[in-house]
């Protein structure tokens, strides 16, 4: 991150201080911690690195918090911040730094504060106003920058290349985790910093299940083979579903393979700057209900970066204007419980023109054979 | 799980009910939706899983709660719960099944529960009483049976078996994400379900942090590479340290390697029912601290089971009451910034009778050549 682009996300966020009358803001998901400072937790440490690499920034202070775990680390990945090291909870530590420095009012990211936390601090620090602070920073990390964009675009190029490879590499009569291995250790070893969330490779029937884990379940010609997968490059994230044939498959999973690819197109199609985005989820949900077969029952898709889901939420009961800078998935589906599941997901970046796949790889569906 | 086991930790929640005053506990934290119904929810998809899975306990219903992403599979490894599809939030969907159960006090996992959650539900079900239940539910957890001490003992003899592949593999001018993989494919192909958490492996000073990432740092004769680890059978865990010597090491880090070993021996000696957690804690870093270096700055031991971390927490500060049946890790090291680090880690099962190792790894230094 350049100093000038560090400054300028800084600058945004302590705008938020004025605007919300705040005195200082409490940052504590991991992917801010990574936006603002450079401090990197993996999805992996969340629940055990407790509230290290927190960051209390002030109207004049930039502060990194962190216990000796990962006090070097902090250090090394947050040169520009101060480093203050912390030795128990959140309601024990927090406290005594706040009244040093004259906080009385202080937002919080109570989406990712327990509960149980946030309680404790409101009883120890009874002169601090605690203020939820959630939708409040959806706007300064959901517009990508074109850092952003190429880092996320590097990320589905590599999911791409990844997918080529499994294409010629899998055979039928492997297993479910086979293939999610091959695809984990070619990310590994083509550079990603890792995965974005754990891959999801489900055959046959067993494709009816959104979001199942790979199993001894055998890859079955005459049914599909359902690949849901990411990888982080920088940081950014790629998710990409496609759903394989295995050798020939009935025609009524080739008719619905071909209902949600169009789904999906038309959704793409009728993105543009200031649609809501539950109008684009219901055009993809009436073109899979014309088949006669109940569409997806999750969202259409959700907004990708630093997090593998973040907002936009693009899904029906969800008013959501989108805008110019928005990167999010697009993920039709059609589930059949004990018959087959097919699902196909790509990222687009929406631009002042309209829409940019930032996946390119083939939708129409490819052959295992 | 068998049914009598199911029905027992059943009987011990809703023994909690009474005690509490409660009409129904929700139980969020995957671990315990894994405890009770057999729902397994893997720690990556903790953030977007959202509560599907929880599970909502009354005095006469055991329910699962998923949505559509997640009903399928609800419904096959929880096939003694009713299952009850979710559509939207907590706040949204939860008040009305409240109301219909006549629940007017409900206990929530506040250490898990998100503040926007809890407050949210607070807002949306103004006649129910939420009470924060996260220590209570403790107790049900932090004493092992025999069928749990044994999953953990195969996760922990797996990971010595793992060990002795790499002590064999490894090789000086490898690089530490090369030794990451070759241990992560090592767990696979040899029946673990995932990895417990983040691989560490730390070569040279660079095991100076405690919880630093494998990078492309090159295993370096004449220092230490530190690998930190651990691997899930039937969903419990697994947390080994070892340090081993690259070729030849000077006589200081020797000295302190020993010094690392006799401080988890003596802890490990001093262990017994009743014995407190800090005064271990104590004993471990008083040996420490006679090498005239600083004591590690993180606990000695963290329990472990269904979680990495879990209670009991044996570190100074902290006061517990060690009873059989418990079991944790214990885990001395000596950083030395720049320099090198040390840590030796261990999993122990505390029984009438003293302490037993679950992990068989040889504690003295072994040397990659």
């Amino acid at each position: 991150m350049t100093d000038a682009l560090a400054d300028a996300r800084l600058a945004a966020l302590r705008a938020l201080l004025d605007a919300h009358g705040l005195d200082a803001i409490l940052l504590s998901r991991a992917a801010n911690k990574r936006y603002y400072s450079g401090f990197r937790l993996s999805d992996a440490e969340g629940p055990t690195s407790g509230w290290s690499g927190s960051l209390l920034v002030t109207r004049d202070a930039n502060l990194i918090l962190a216990d000796s775990r990962y006090t070097e680390q902090a250090s090394l990945e947050a040169p520009g911040w101060t480093l203050v090291q912390t030795f128990g909870a959140m309601a024990v530590d927090l406290p005594p730094m706040l009244l040093d420095r004259e906080i009385e009012s202080l937002g919080l990211e109570a989406a990712v504060v327990s509960h149980a936390e946030w309680a404790a601090l409101a009883a120890a620090a009874p002169g601090v106003e605690l203020h939820a602070m959630d939708d409040e920073l959806v706007p300064l990390r959901i517009l990508k920058t074109p850092v952003e964009v190429d880092a996320i675009g590097r990320a589905c190029a590599l999911a791409d290349a990844c997918l080529a490879h499994l294409v010629e590499w899998i055979r039928p009569g492997m297993t479910e985790r086979e293939v999610a291995w091959e695809l984990e250790g070619w990310f590994r070893s083509h550079g990603a910093e890792g995965l974005a969330f754990d891959t999801i490779v489900l055959a046959g029937a067993r494709a009816a299940m959104p979001h199942g884990r790979p199993s001894d379940a055998r890859v079955e010609p005459g049914n599909v083979l359902l690949i849901d997968f990411g990888c982080i490059v920088d940081g950014y994230r790629s998710d990409t579903t496609r759903t394989l044939f295995v050798g020939d498959v009935p025609a009524d999973i080739r008719r619905y393979h071909d209902a949600v690819r169009e789904a999906q197109a038309l959704a793409i199609d009728a993105l543009a700057v200031g649609v809501d985005g539950q109008d684009i989820d219901a055009i993809a949900r009436e073109r899979i209900a014309r088949e006669g077969v109940e569409p997806y029952g999750h969202g259409l898709g959700h907004g990708i970066g630093l997090q593998t889901h973040e907002p936009p939420s693009v899904r029906r009961g969800v008013s959501s204007r989108l805008e110019a800078g928005m990167v999010f998935s697009v993920e039709p589906g059609i589930y059949l419980p004990g018959v087959t599941g097919i699902r196909i997901e790509d990222i687009v970046v929406l631009e002042a023109g309209g829409p940019r796949l930032l996946t390119a790889a083939p939708r129409e569906a490819q052959v295992i054979r």
